[in-house]
């Protein structure tokens, strides 16, 4: 498929952290730890320490296009690889926008990947841990019960976009997560938009969430929002607060064999309506109905991720973000 | 310093992960976490876990010079972040050395950044957090005592190459890290070499060792090694066996004031003895006898980051290395 890429100009490319805050920890006993090759190390955990930041990576094509710059926020116990390469080695969405003339910001959110994570005193609760099998079934790559250890009597979905021997390569993108860390996450996002300026976000699954509420926090400054099977929590106020910011929510197949998801684009549907009520506007595009089979919960990573990453940059141009 | 610079043009970048093994956990009890708004949710430790894989990302430039790829390795409580921009916001090596013709691949080493990390059952011991001045002092900023918590009250060494406003931004590129998974960790380099095939290792503090051994355990492969303050564990017979690897090491400014580091370099330069009786080569190059001062453990990152580059790149000239 690389065989006649065209190569990708940069004006920049780079890195930064953002947001974090210190804390003080006292009070704890200094603790040895036992060293592979015998003795032991002293560890005192008390201290100062900086906390909270998450980690951003950006690509600025030669030749901008896009009238904002694109941030692409991962799910839950995922990083900004979501949007790199593909688990089966094909381009992913970070590429793609880049050489459509978008400035491209993936980022870390707090707790995850590059961004560090903090210790039992900072995050409550203890870090969870995905098993190999847990998505397949979760997030529609077969029927419940295709499952299995061994890779060749697993059965996906017929039609099924997602490459089954890149399964794994999927699993090593998973990086522990907690379950309450979610204002943390979102602080720092809304000091990353306040850095970045005027954005548009492309946000996934858990994400989806935290881009509504950026929306909210800073309704100026987000000028567009796609979520890819994530949930809009909101009601009618929100729907009216946000009825000037375009929102276009993408659903993959086999969504009605799945009752989280069947009922997350429910709610997503009530609010699509309140939307409306108010003025505003929330598309929600199920691929099956634009010819589309066979998508998991991962669109970006899958074979037609870049038909997909086309739907997204036709809306983008309807609503006039493109020069 | 960034209005002039050239674009970067490259045939292709992107990601992958390498590495990794499964791993069975069971017997473990179903834990309740507590969620902020109320209420637990379950979850269950047991299953199949894929574990210590690492993580990789790719900038292959148009116009490649380099005869092989730079694989630059970070140091312990780092990512491949310290090769990217720097804390004060201008191009780090990674930039500065595609823009010299090289291939190069960051990666986040097993534990570290976007390769995830594993639990307690597979990591023995516990992370290890740091607090935000232990640096100040380990890594040479200033004299002893002259951290403080204040910013304005920190008092770097004189000519200190490493911008003290941007202290922070460092500090916050780190991330827990254990003193348990070397053999992981140096596993995943060796898989990494065998996938990149011939290459050129730049390898930081910790990685020092690691570079090390992997030239032991694929001689046919690394083609150079450029240490930045790191330690050679080795001994006459290693010195043997790599005497056909040309290996440059770089120190800053200050050693002399620092017990580890002056005896890591002691250590260094008794390997450079041996090297030599074996007929191969360490070069040992204190950045102070070539008039850089006030180089701290971080040159990549520093003031002066830029002509260290060039160091570096001339070595690798001399060594055959470039078209």
């Amino acid at each position: 498929m690389a065989d006649v890429k065209e190569p990708i100009v940069l004006r920049d490319m780079g890195s930064f952290h953002v947001g974090g805050r210190l804390v003080e920890i006292k009070g704890k006993p200094v603790r040895e730890i036992a060293l592979p090759g015998g003795g032991t190390q002293k560890v005192d955990p008390n201290g100062t320490f900086l906390v909270e930041q998450m980690y951003v990576q950006y690509f600025l094509p030669q030749g901008r296009k896009g009238k904002v710059p694109l941030l692409m926020w991962h799910g839950g116990g995922l990083t900004g690889v979501t949007y790199e390469t593909t688990p089966d080695g094909r381009e992913g969405w970070l590429n793609l926008f880049v050489r459509k003339g978008w400035d491209v910001y993936v980022s870390d959110a707090v707790e995850r990947g590059r961004a560090g994570w903090a210790m039992p005193e900072v995050f409550a609760g203890e870090p969870v841990f995905t098993p190999l099998g847990a998505p397949w079934e979760a997030y529609r790559f077969g029927e419940r019960g295709s499952w299995s250890a061994d890779p060749a009597t697993r059965t996906p979905f017929p039609a099924g976009q997602f490459p089954p021997e890149a399964y794994d390569n999927l699993i090593k993108q998973i990086v522990p997560r907690w379950l309450t860390t979610n204002d943390a996450i979102m602080a720092a996002y809304i000091e990353l938009i306040d850095k970045v300026g005027p954005c548009a976000l492309v946000v996934h699954s858990q994400s989806g969430t935290f881009g509504y509420r950026a929306a909210l926090a800073r309704p100026d400054k987000v000028k567009a929002l796609i979520v890819v099977e994530g949930t809009l929590r909101g009601d009618a106020s929100t729907a009216a607060a946000l009825r000037h910011i375009p929102i276009l929510v993408l659903y993959g197949d086999n969504v009605d064999k799945s009752p989280m998801f069947s009922n997350q684009r429910k709610a997503n549907e009530q609010m699509a309506g309140m939307a409306k009520a108010a003025g505003g506007s929330i598309e929600i595009v199920n691929l099956p109905d634009v010819g589309m089979r066979g998508n998991t919960h991962f669109p970006m990573m899958e074979r037609n991720n870049a038909e997909i990453a086309d739907i997204i940059q036709s809306w983008l141009v309807s609503k006039g973000l493109i020069d």
